[in-house]
């Protein structure tokens, strides 16, 4: 019996069917079809199919020049590993050859360079880690990529998403993927979602994007606005929802064929650009009823530099949070309302609270989502020429985050 | 011409139509149809329809004593006011002969009190107010109210929904009901929402519950428990929506019949108990990427006594804000997890990051909603009787917030 062997296990009457794995104890291992590990010490076990060899050469993987090229930036995150059953341990995809190796259908739509910005956990993101991808995207397309797939860890993709539609213009497909579920679950949508990023990478689709699974099914994958997009569900492969907005399309899984739901700028259709500055001192706060705005004076004191309040309804916070909001405007800190319905527009123009966050200097996010909104503060502060100026721009859509203003009924 | 005319304006070739409102400058404001004002020098205007006049006496309403008692309790919110069109104040209706000649079928569903507790608007709620309200209910059930409906503004209904569901055990209806559009819009669901809440306030449901429009016509409301709706849109007359949960049921509003839709309490199930403790002190953290750990320190050195973070994905924060999840347990603080995607379940113990948040003494919210984890950790600190106590009790089911564990694939 060796690691990697799979084998059934029976326990206490009950049998587990799993892969043999490392074990630093007395108990035996397994890894069960749904991904997880049982420890466990066993009545009986039984091999039922050994592992695989994986001395073998790989086969000689040959790229089509004929292709266009598509570079892969791995960041870390579940799409760019795999699990070694022989040992356990989670290793990433490195060079172009192993990530065709796992995923072949890939060779059959673009030829590939893989380049690894960094291995991280996705919750671990920030804006410095944005600032270096950003760069790293825009050197690629200078060096002659046609289309960029960036693997990501789930967690916190729509936020990168976010920051590379505010940081890039870009000329070609920028995609971010990730997957929900790693390579060695059988419900894993790794490959499909790899697939279908590729397949957009390679379209005339130039902007920031996410692609992930479209439903429970393996049938096709959307393709998200990168500014408008969110995580909407912690572990289904259809978490990724395109809000206040429709997607841009989607991809059939079996035809690889992209329809197109809205809009989108077309490759070649602007110059490349890099704003590669963001001012990290921006807070998002969530208002909840009861919350002390006493927040407000710690984070002036903190010297952050921007607000952003997820407030309810139609961007409303407590009577006693409105001189709070006066103080850090005056303090040269603009106070961005969003809500916390994430659905809708912000209008504080019906009811007096919100005239009266108006009147004390607040600024509606409009449709954006408040995550968004704080990732838009952070580049203004950092771009903008001037605070006049950033404040002016936070409601004015700059890279699709914000839609011309709807009928309430909508 | 007077105040509450309806009038054609002509402005610069364009034409208004609306309700002639009071002003105070050289402007004429008329309300428009879709319920906002617009201010304007007219080039013309002609009067449509005169003002009804308000002078002949209201009715007397009779109600018929072979129906339930329900008492109607009033909190402020846009369901309970009118605009008055003859001064442009905005009024609340006050008895309950005033509310049902306002929605005369309200009269063949009960027999009414009503209650005017407060007057706020619903972003000024709080822990207090809360208090208040629950004992306010307990007094109507064992005054005998049958059922009990409860008007209260949107923005923050589903936060007051979950605190009365954890401290009432209730053998009758209790009912939140609110508008998303005023009664003097033509959209108006104040109406329908008010009707169909009576109906389940008559009804075997036995649980605090939510009752507002189920899609954007006026054919049926939804039945939603306190613990598991959320106001997912800013401004539709469906915003608000079960997570991660079915409704208990809808409301038909033309056959009024009432069809369930899971497992509910019912009536004379349990007998009367009020829990009217909160500890306030609890505060809700949206954790961002680049989010500063330090906001631990300032809520402990402010006393807090417990706190949640709406983590990402499956409940996430990043690596840096462990050893202040610890110091925060080791201070008697618990900290518990929920997550922004909303939809879904926190599992801390597949990736290294939560199990490590696990073992610094994260309690995972399961899949309760952020809002909901909030309210019931300021229940449980007021309640349990001890500590360890309120730490146990927060991942186990108390008033339906967290449903037993689930396949990853849902």
């Amino acid at each position: 019996m060796e690691l990697g062997d799979r084998v059934a296990v029976i326990k206490g009457g009950m049998r587990y069917e799993g892969i043999l794995m490392p074990s630093r104890s007395d108990h035996v291992v397994i890894k069960l079809s749904n991904g997880y590990n049982i420890g466990l010490v066993p009545d009986s076990i039984e091999v039922l199919e050994r592992a695989q060899k994986h001395e073998k050469q790989p086969e000689q993987i040959r790229m089509r020049e004929d292709l266009p090229l598509v570079t892969i930036i791995s960041t870390g995150g579940t799409i760019a590993s795999k699990v070694d059953y022989r040992t356990g341990a989670v290793t990433s995809q490195f060079s172009a050859e192993e990530i065709i190796s796992a995923i072949p259908e890939l060779g059959d739509i673009a030829r590939y360079h893989a380049r690894v910005l960094y291995t991280i956990l996705s919750e671990n993101m920030r804006a410095e880690y944005w600032i270096e991808l950003a760069r790293a995207v825009a050197e690629e397309i200078q060096n002659g990529a046609e289309g960029v797939v960036i693997t990501h860890g789930t967690d916190t993709m729509t936020y990168t998403a976010a920051a590379l539609s505010f940081m890039l213009r870009t000329p070609v497909p920028v995609v971010l993927v990730g997957s929900q579920r790693s390579s060695d679950r059988p419900s894993s949508d790794a490959a499909m979602n790899a697939i279908c990023a590729s397949t957009v990478a390679v379209s005339d689709i130039a902007e920031v994007c996410v692609v992930m699974h479209g439903s429970t099914s393996d049938d096709y994958c959307l393709i998200h606005r990168g500014t408008r997009v969110r995580k909407m569900h912690t572990s289904r492969r259809d978490a990724f929802q395109s809000i206040n907005h429709p997607p841009i399309g989607r991809v059939d899984y079996t035809t690889r064929r992209i329809e197109i739901f809205s809009d989108y700028r077309k490759r070649g259709e602007c110059e490349l650009q890099l704003f590669d500055r963001l001012e990290p001192r921006c807070a998002l706060i969530k208002y909840f009823p009861g919350a002390d705005p006493e927040i407000f004076n710690h984070l002036i004191e903190l010297g952050y530099r921007g607000i952003v309040i997820e407030g309810t309804g139609l961007g409303h916070v407590a009577t006693d949070w409105i001189p709070f909001i006066k103080k850090a405007t005056d303090n040269g800190i603009p106070v961005v309302v969003a809500s916390q319905c994430l659905r809708g527009r912000i209008c504080d123009r019906v009811y007096d609270t919100g005239r009266d966050m108006l009147a004390a200097g607040a600024i509606e996010a409009e449709d954006m989502l408040p995550e968004v909104a704080l990732v838009k503060l952070m580049w203004l502060l950092a771009n903008a020429s001037s605070l006049d100026e950033a404040r002016d721009m936070i409601s004015k859509p700059l890279a699709g985050e914000i839609s011309g203003s709807t009928s309430m009924d909508v």
